[in-house]
């Protein structure tokens, strides 16, 4: 199988994607892996001993963090991001990953990939990580800011399709984000989505709340991007703002610091639990390939396990069960 | 003053708003503080040394946490939540405090209390814990799950003239939760949203993200009650099972216990940080007295804490200065 990489995006990139490549090229030796940027920045960091699974493909232009989404991906056709998307849409690569700018991303999965057939507006996922360490697959993170019910109806059925497809969950809980847990809590969106989930061929189990998520409280939760967004940055917020005071008062004095170097092994894997770079790498849904979104500031090792999670979805054919799912391409 | 509770209302009533009460009538002797509920239940706990500011107002009847909102209050006019609504309305009391039911609070305060003129929806709010430990006045978190721009724009001039009357800051910063921070970010709520807001009489600082509130980024945060409910309680979530993990890992063995127990007054005050206890007590805005929610789960202090605020509020005049603001009751 063939995955493109985009060398270019990312906060850490070029190194972070050309690392995590190295890394994944030596361990799954079956994955060609295609990093897509400027050759004068990508070549040297591969250094000389550069595995033959590894190849570079050039494109001279790069999407900043800060460019407009869909102006970036029509004026910057020679970008590696959009470059990448393009080997995808014309079949030289099953995949694509990417750090870079997520807007863009979107952008580029919609325009340059192409939406699928029946499916009315691709959703943005991401594995939230749960303290049982199976995470919760979420959608939508933001690529649909005013979702209808129809909209998260395809996300829930989307959604349970790659949970049995890449994590083997047979019978996934999927749960519909809400402010209680009763039917007929919520806005007008929810309300009416409710019923319809209540119908979909899913293993629907009624609305979840926000404080339950990180208990996994389902597998797949469901809900519009305003929301989601909001849910995953307050989730990711509470964790980082926690660690730095407890840090802070770790440090505040002798004692503590000797009490804290015995705990550090504890405190380093609670704070693994909340990490996204375990999970990293979940798709773009309802586009006609397998895009994948990587965190912005993911490191060479959260490259590694984009790159595993993304060959787990082509082994398993996700892309052909969504397509079959709502009708072919 | 007069401060009516609701003694029947939340988790740990009637012992939780009774011993509050006894608590502010010793620290406040200024202060009338009506106990509404059932005598017979509420006299035992007041023991004999009752002091001369608490008072018991008879209720006969209780709205439970999981009767529904309109029903109940419609159903139940004798109800503790019910009665101590109608002190108010009747210039009896200053406010009334319930830490039961928030939908029927919400029902209460709009149906009993009444709606202030020219506002169209209140604004349930509530002191998120900030790390910084001043916190960040936010609404709404409930009690409009469809709002409209124009309904924002309302929350922000009522926050801010709370943050000014009730904490002393003479120029709220006001934000706009939203996906990203930059202008034309979120969905058609926000987009239009941030348009009045520039425009509006208040020192708004544009959009502010999920991840940065412990951080407190704004004093006022403005959201639509289902995504403030969303962030509320991803955040307390969040620090559940981040402190009920670091808890299992900190008992896992002696030498654990041992450095625990170094570090046990540091880890109170990082706990202390996100405990909602310490702020509790925030009002409904935008009806026609002080109507203020208390936590549902609030223990004595918390209890007392909320009396504490609600002093604050009347002593400021908080309720005549948002009738002045929008042009009069």
């Amino acid at each position: 199988m063939k995955i493109a990489i985009d060398a270019m995006g990312g906060d850490l990139a070029p190194h972070a994607p050309v690392e995590g490549a190295l890394a994944a090229a030596k361990e799954w030796p079956d994955t060609q892996l295609l990093l897509v940027g400027k050759p004068d920045v990508v070549q040297p960091l591969l250094g000389s001993g550069r595995p033959s699974n590894i190849s570079v493909v050039e494109a001279l232009e790069t999407i900043e963090a800060d460019d407009e989404p869909v102006r970036a991906v029509r004026r910057k056709p020679n970008s590696s991001m959009v470059v990448a998307a393009r080997l995808v849409k014309e079949g030289e690569a099953d995949a694509m990953i990417s750090s870079g700018n997520t807007g863009a991303l979107m952008t580029a999965g919609l325009l340059v990939v192409g939406r699928m057939k029946d499916i009315e507006r691709p959703g943005l996922t991401s594995i939230i990580p749960s303290i049982d360490k199976v995470g919760v697959l979420t959608l939508d993170l933001g690529a649909n800011m005013d979702a209808k019910p129809e909209h998260l109806l395809q996300y829930a059925m989307m959604g349970s399709l790659y949970r049995q497809k890449v994590h083997g969950i047979s019978k996934p809980r999927v749960g519909l984000l809400n402010v209680g847990t009763e039917a007929g809590k919520g806005n007008e969106l929810t309300k009416v989505a409710f019923e319809l989930l209540e119908q979909a061929p899913i293993h629907f189990i009624g609305n979840v709340e926000a404080r339950d998520v990180l208990e996994r409280n389902c597998d797949v939760l469901v809900c519009d991007g305003f929301a989601g967004n909001i849910l995953l940055k307050a989730l990711e917020g509470a964790g980082d703002s926690l660690f730095k005071v407890l840090k802070a008062e770790m440090t505040s004095s002798l004692m503590n610091k000797l009490a804290a170097a015995v705990l550090k092994p504890s405190l380093r894997r609670v704070k693994q639990l909340v990490d996204y770079r375990e999970h990293n790498g979940a798709p773009l849904l309802g586009v006609n390939g397998l895009v994948v979104k990587s965190h912005g500031s993911s490191n060479a090792l959260a490259t590694k396990n984009a790159i595993r999670h993304t060959r787990t979805a082509i082994q398993n054919g996700l892309i052909a069960a969504i397509a079959d799912e709502f009708g072919g391409k």
